[in-house]
């Protein structure tokens, strides 16, 4: 590979990937998304390239592979450091990690959870964590435009990503988010109006149809 | 609070907390260390600081409250710089996070169902996913004296506490962890062979006692 040549092992659909893409376009960089067929056969560059996990993204620096999206995003914050991601203060990027670590521990496995359950205990279940976790999220962001304050930055663009899933959230758990969790819904919208944002976060009305048909392929009801 | 006070809400056995006080002793920082009663009564300090998981450690730095054990070792190192715990290289950086992500997402949670773990089919699942971290962990280690190389850092301090519970793990799952990943075990030596580390680490039979008044408690056979 080329000098400073940047590829990203993508799935259009990830938010993990989006987060990536998304941190690349916020330090304006050029990068290649090369898609993996993730149900039908993975490449020998991902395979190779995250052999512990073998899942996407990869984020290829000259080369040198990297895993995780948020090892990833700190990794192009450290390497690109204008404009900066992550907040100054040691305290600030310790909240910030914080929130990512909270995001990634709770608000992923609901969500993927509340896709797919399939009963109405389950499904109950796994809506009433979501909106407790939304509730949560919407406390960590307060009064505030983004979540570190007037800038976009680290939190938001791991966060992000994830709220395109959540029309899907809505239709098989009955509940809306906006009615939830107003502030919360306005901060999508906000992040949303972004160019980096929107160029990269896939409408969700696919993302509806995608999990429509994941559900079909893991035959859930 | 006065000015630099360093308080880490505790409890002796969790490896979260060693991580802080390995840290903070690296650093050549003093701390006191206020134990909490986990099982009779959390303080009210620990409820306030911690109130999105209510667990220790909180770390709190002229009163401003820090959760998170990973979280914190990484604003230790940002906060006091020398010596440094994490590499120098944003691409070594993230492959420290990386390794550190992987041991609580795989190696924590497989040795807390082990030592949970009752009837033979439970235990030897856990067994067998037990073995497969420490090789893989032997395999990130390579022929290296300590994760990053050759001097002690972030990698180290965030996995050696882990190890104080392996012994229980021994036990109860019948296996040597030094015959299954000699070099790993000449790690944990290498460590415990440290100031620092010796000195927060407590004697593994003493982790085999508690884990076995836990395992009455949680009336597991």
């Amino acid at each position: 590979m080329s000098e400073n040549e940047l590829v990203i092992l993508d799935c259009w659909a990830s938010p993990f990937c989006m987060r990536v893409k998304i941190a690349l376009a916020e330090k304006g960089l050029d990068y290649e998304a090369r898609p993996e067929d993730l149900f039908g056969g993975k490449s020998d560059l991902l395979l190779t390239s995250n052999p512990i996990y073998k899942k996407v993204p990869v984020f290829l620096h000259d080369g040198k592979p990297l895993c995780e999206s948020s090892v990833i995003v700190s990794y192009i914050d450290e390497t690109w450091p204008a404009p900066a991601l992550l907040p100054s203060t040691p305290y600030e990027r310790s909240q910030a990690r914080f929130w990512v670590d909270y995001i990634d521990k709770k608000v992923l496995p609901i969500n993927s959870m509340q896709l797919k359950a399939s009963g109405d205990d389950a499904m109950e279940g796994a809506k009433k964590e979501f909106v407790e976790v939304l509730k949560v999220l919407e406390g960590a962001l307060g009064e505030k435009e983004y979540f570190a304050g007037d800038a976009f930055g680290y939190v938001d663009i791991l966060a992000i990503p994830i709220t395109c899933w959540f029309l899907a959230s809505e239709r098989f758990g009955n509940l809306k988010v906006e009615a939830e969790s107003p502030k919360l819904s306005a901060w999508i919208k906000r992040c949303m109006e972004k160019e980096t944002v929107a160029k990269v976060v896939p409408d969700p009305e696919k993302i509806y149809e995608f999990v429509i048909n994941l559900r079909k392929m893991f035959g859930i009801a």
